[in-house]
């Protein structure tokens, strides 16, 4: 039988992110993460496969938040259909997740193989919104760009939105980082 | 003393990516390649550092075509710069090298740690650009926005270029994909 403790998965990941913090990525065990919230490395495996899973396991679900926030948009241009997915997810991403997101961003620039995988999890996210733009009836290269577009200005809204000093929501960011796409798009319209 | 043969860095990539092509990249050993040209390991290993560096060779070159196109490019916009960057790479790909282009595109295609590193290409491709254009005086987060946006470009007209049938140059495609990219934000300007 195996016993389930409530709460466990946030414990651990608290515990973790802290850790990695304090001590490096690296330099961080499974044994010290769990213990440091008196549970054992075989629970810590019941909730994570591995000391990567703690940072990576919402990737899923940011990817299902996109794709949903693709199909369920009013109709509208590529980047029309974008800019609500990118509202939608934004939210998400309340306040009291923003020191969490600053820490986790913090121990994966500082690691050269966590900073791959999550480059690698963003372009898993521009290959499932390109997918979820194509079923919107969107063409290529269309959909390709407005993707690519769609986790650019994520990314980008999302490094500004965890800088010090940043008070504006994530969605506002992400609004202001769109149109700062646009402007710059109509600059290259320009002769 | 180390015995040079001329035009075997040449030869031993032809035969790899051939091999590749027809066998699969995991199925061909370093030894088989070599043979194949009536080279030895040895001398393969004088050439790459291993199997995968014969179709990523060429990427410090690509990143310092890109940065050198910015860098000369005559004052514009942020995507003006981009633009002239991108007709001048493009010349680069030549019309003998669209077939090598197509088969090692398809060899990467199947092997998902080749699409990987081909991935990673990429981001560092991002990067580089966006530090040649911070260099242009562009500040964030234009360069950034600007520096992806050559960087999907670039990779969307590369596939098309490679794509059966097509006809015209890489530059003529990543034109025409820069045209499309400008409609595509145009028409969210709309309301």
């Amino acid at each position: 039988m195996v016993r389930w403790e409530p709460g466990a998965t946030d414990r651990l990941r608290v515990a973790a992110l802290e850790l990695y913090v304090e001590q490096g990525f690296e330099q961080t065990t499974v044994g010290e993460i769990a213990n440091s919230v008196g549970l054992t490395e075989r629970t810590f495996f019941r909730h994570f496969a591995d000391k990567k899973e703690v940072l990576f396991d919402g990737q899923d679900q940011l990817r299902q938040a996109f794709v949903d926030g693709i199909a369920a948009a009013p109709p509208s241009t590529p980047l029309g259909l974008v800019a609500t997915a990118l509202t939608q997810v934004a939210e998400y991403f309340t306040e009291d997740r923003r020191t969490w997101s600053r820490k986790r961003h913090q121990v994966i620039q500082a690691n050269q193989p966590l900073k791959e995988r999550e480059l690698l999890k963003l372009a898993g996210l521009a290959t499932a919104v390109t997918e979820a733009l194509r079923k919107r009836g969107i063409k290529d290269p269309a959909a390709t760009l407005a993707a690519e577009t769609c986790v650019t200005v994520f990314s980008i809204a999302f490094v500004q939105w965890i800088a010090d000093g940043e008070t504006r929501s994530l969605a506002e960011v992400a609004r202001d980082t769109l149109s700062e796409f646009r402007i710059l798009a109509l600059e290259t319209a320009e002769p």
